[in-house]
């Protein structure tokens, strides 16, 4: 099969790779039907985040069964099914506790030894606990489809940071980050009846979309001048919740800046660096908390999926640009570019 | 009257200072029965807290109303009250959500200008917001009124590093610190129902304290030992809820690394340095939580104060030394030293 492999920083290539089987018993093969690249997929494209040349990449993805190990009994050739962005095993003491990232048999797509999102087909270990079946129909629409597709991350991590933020029906909160992460964080913010939603971006296109998934406020000014904005905003105090989706010291400084005292800070911004963009003095002053981290997205689709499935949420607008298994390396330059917000594979 | 009186690091006098007087009349005038010694006040003793010459120091204290302001309703000389670390004017938006210590009227005892707990008297601002009335027969129980003060500041930090731990029934905690504070965070995680409790410490005296208190384990390790020693005792994975009653980077450090995957760390002890002993990328990983900060004892003190007259529970015993005022410059010397886990002042 063909699948996009990472060479080197800056080196991805999308080539020829044996086809996935059936290694284990509670293994499904899945023909992939739709991937996308993930803003964290830039860290390894950047140089940042570190892969041993030949390793796979991609971690999102639907796709149909293609054939189910004789130990899987949840699935069958011919299933619609998402894969979140960590697969687990359903049964252990974590993932009965829904913290399926923490899942000691657990793993990521891409790793070494194992498929990415981004190629014809997966193997998909465990996949009576990594996977959750889609309607049939589904396969045939494709906004729904697209909209699905964010379940196996963004709209997942979105929910993860709105819950770690601690985001309630009438509580202020405030995004910091416009990427697809930081705009699903609106979308799961308004879901949870926050009354005001102050997103941060100074991309119009991005913050457009941040006003259609809910945001009532948007600030375009960056670091002291955006901690201004938004306290000017709050009547001095800042918001009760603040999202944090970018992961670097300057974006969790602005989160500090903008949380009210006794807020929290939900983070799911992969951190770059160390806790010193965090002041902890100022945090311990106003009782800030800080909560999040990976997020455990397979244990918010069966939440999320019926609103989706509804059309009561739709994500599908982080995707503004569709491009084919080829044009892989294409995508992830205009990602790195900024040209695309989130680009969307059909294989 | 006579008062503490920092003039510098090390420089700690009993002094003449002026009588306090109504200035407010939401003003209280109160007789200081008990005071006592913090570890917090040792980083003013020690210059690594700045204070400027003159300033009152201590910030707990119990005492008999002598006077009280024509605007204040709920006390009357002759009342036996509790002071929190904090006044608070008991009005605020702040202080209807029991966040005390963010009142913008608010203050802490010893700051310029105004009174400090290691005194004869101290003039209390907002009084009705800020104090508590205790039973009038408590003032003739020595063992009692001891374990009244701790509701000034050690027990309900205490409860506050448990309450952002998350300490549930049946939970694990761990608790960093062998100070009053960490301590008392063994009885607040016991009294809140947690099944095990580890305390970390290397003194016996008080971590036969922190025994007595409902802890299970105790661990003489200090930093990657002591890591280890905890994930022995808790099959690999670590504490649910973890107590960081420190404030140095190694200790939370240590705190990090001994808290469970999906587990909260609540701190407690005043952060010396930034967050820079705070490992980002593993507490992302885990999805490890960071709750606490200066803790709104005032809040705290009406659901503690009953377990204390009923005897349930019984701080007293983190009070191993008791002086008179004009001992206090010892009493610091001794807690510097660590040869006084906290004193006791009987002015």
């Amino acid at each position: 099969m063909r699948a996009t492999v990472i060479h080197a920083p800056h080196d991805i290539r999308v080539q020829e790779v044996p086809d996935p089987t059936i290694q284990q018993p509670t293994d499904v093969v899945l023909r992939v039907l739709r991937a996308c690249i993930c803003g964290s997929d830039l860290w390894a494209y950047r140089g940042e985040a570190a892969r041993q040349p030949g390793q796979r990449i991609g971690h999102e993805f639907i796709g149909i069964v293609e054939e189910a190990g004789p130990e899987v009994s949840g699935f069958a050739p011919g299933d619609l099914v998402v894969a979140p962005f960590v697969w687990s095993d359903g049964t252990c003491e974590y993932c009965a506790e829904g913290l399926t990232t923490s899942c000691p048999q657990g793993g990521f797509w891409g790793s070494v030894g194992s498929d990415g999102g981004q190629g014809e087909a997966v193997r998909v270990p465990f996949a009576d606990g990594t996977l959750v079946k889609l309607p049939a129909a589904a396969a045939s629409d494709d906004r729904l489809l697209t909209a699905l597709l964010a379940l196996s991350d963004v709209l997942g991590t979105g929910h993860h940071a709105a819950i770690g933020a601690g985001v309630k029906p009438g509580t202020t909160v405030a995004v910091v980050g416009d990427g697809a992460v930081g705009l699903c964080g609106v979308m799961a913010a308004k879901r949870l009846g926050a009354e005001r939603i102050i997103a941060l971006g100074r991309h119009q296109v991005r913050t457009d979309i941040a006003r259609t998934f809910g945001a009532t406020d948007v600030v375009a000014e960056r670091g002291e001048a955006a901690v201004a904005a938004v306290r000017e905003l709050t009547g001095g105090a800042g918001a009760h919740a603040v999202i944090e989706a970018v992961g670097t010291e300057q974006s969790m400084r602005t989160a500090v800046g903008i949380t009210r005292d006794g807020g929290s800070i939900g983070y799911v911004g992969v951190p770059h660096g160390s806790g010193t963009g965090l002041d902890l003095g100022v945090m311990f002053d106003r009782n800030i908390a800080l909560r999040g981290g990976v997020a455990p997205v397979r244990t918010y689709i069966p939440e999320l999926l019926p609103d989706v499935l509804a059309g009561t949420i739709d994500p599908s607008p982080v995707f503004d640009l569709t491009i084919g298994l080829d044009e892989v390396p294409a995508g992830y330059k205009a990602m790195d570019e900024r040209t695309a917000l989130k680009v969307l594979i059909k294989p």
